[in-house]
């Protein structure tokens, strides 16, 4: 369970930053830029969450690997990205975000009902471990954030992630069945969203 | 006297949140950035300011009805907003969103007070609570915030209430009657600027 | 040693200030944004720094006279610029600038040190200490932040100066001379970058 929701984690953290390259590049940003993007997307919605319930350490500063493998990333995300352009790739970062969309969301649940902080806050909490990293992205290239205009379903897919988690410990599942099932169904409905182009009405 | 507080606080949280779903409708948000962008006009200067001063629990995360009222009126948002356009209206939103102003900027001045800050700290403190939650409203809506452009004074009545209270403080009048000096000074001059069109020279 | 730091600690909070002022005023702001926006770029990595460090009280909080000095610089902002427009001045404030930076970032990297940070984190720290004002000043502004755009080495020059520092330390040098040696290196090669056009490729 362990290794697997690590490897989860590691794909959802290059998803994001892929994500914060792609978005660099096109602002014709400087390797600083792509590096820092880059990291906000992966790492700015759990440091807010941290922030918010006033967590320390950071999970990046206990992981020093991760920025240092966003920042080997970003001095070699040019000719990276080069060979990089090719459906199969696409595809599979979008299956990687997915992932970490379900991992990150469902985890900051986790992290608020630890705290013993009312089920709706909880959930709240989740989704902005899930998206506010992109959210941050965004506003840093100056656009509004891409999650907030009426796109394929996204935060509603983290949110719904998490009120199955809430569900399930609730219930008295074990925390391991409550985690993967939150992860599942934000996965699932996300996939689905992208597959159908399901929006939510205007 | 707390009865009146609670009932200006809620008319405050659901002003400041009324601006933010104009402005996410205007820019032609979904529903999630609907709420969000409500959310953060409505909280998002009392949550700087608790990251600031480092309080915890947050106020909406203790007071999880906030966050509620406003999902249930994001959901609501389009169908009300389109019965809703009438002067009278817009008056109420305005009066309201004074009081919440004066409010959250003096309460904001006490707390600081009460760890002990300088004066001047204290009144930024007080100014950030009223005003930041419009600023972060702006700044996601990717234009300069409104509080920042030449307009009707309001930041400046922000201001004023806060030293109202402190130097009430000062000058040993009792907390409650501080407060309510600081909130009706805020409010007073904040209808005078709306009245008279009144600004700050250039 | 004392009395140096403190001159160049002024130096840099000023010139920070002024490209707060300088780029409040292109925006047309009203002087509450003025004043807001060169507090921010002053202060905004070293607060930004001490949230994600859990650090209080903060700088500002602790030395009332910077937001006072910065609330009466913006107060006569208008008339100092217009008088100001000197290539004499441009340049003081760019050697100012090239110190603040070297000394916010080499004391952020410090502090991040003696919390036993690891460290590549540290020299994040350090250089979030450094350019997260300037980051805040230009997002709030509605600009895509300077410092990531294709420019004169800026960033990399504190991120330099910080591993100059991080590297001395654990050398065993005394921390007065790591320090110096760090502010230095940074500011020696920001003034390089400004004469010889230095640039990251794309």
């Amino acid at each position: 369970m362990n290794a697997m929701l690590h490897t989860i984690e590691v794909a959802g953290v290059v998803a994001f930053a892929c994500s914060g390259f792609i978005e660099a590049r096109r602002k014709r940003m400087d390797p600083v830029g792509v590096f820092t993007v880059a990291f906000i997307t992966a790492f700015g919605g759990g440091t807010l969450r941290d922030l918010l319930l006033d967590r320390r350490p950071l999970f990046w500063v206990e992981n020093q690997e991760y920025p240092i493998l966003i920042f080997l990333l970003a001095l070699i995300a040019t000719p990276l990205f080069r060979h990089l352009r090719h459906a199969v790739t696409e595809s599979a970062i979008e299956w990687a975000d997915a992932l970490g969309l379900g991992l990150f969301s469902v985890t900051g649940t986790s992290l608020a009902l630890e705290l013993d902080m009312p089920a709706f806050v909880c959930a709240m909490m989740g989704v902005i471990t899930g998206i506010f990293g992109g959210v941050l992205r965004d506003v840093i290239c100056n656009e509004i954030p891409m999650v907030f205009r009426r796109g394929q379903l996204y935060a509603t897919c983290a949110f719904t992630g998490c009120w199955v988690y809430l569900g399930m410990t609730y219930l008295q599942f074990n925390d391991a069945a409550a985690l993967l099932a939150g992860i599942i169904s934000t996965f699932a409905l996300r996939m689905l969203a992208v597959k159908f182009d399901l929006k939510l009405p205007a």
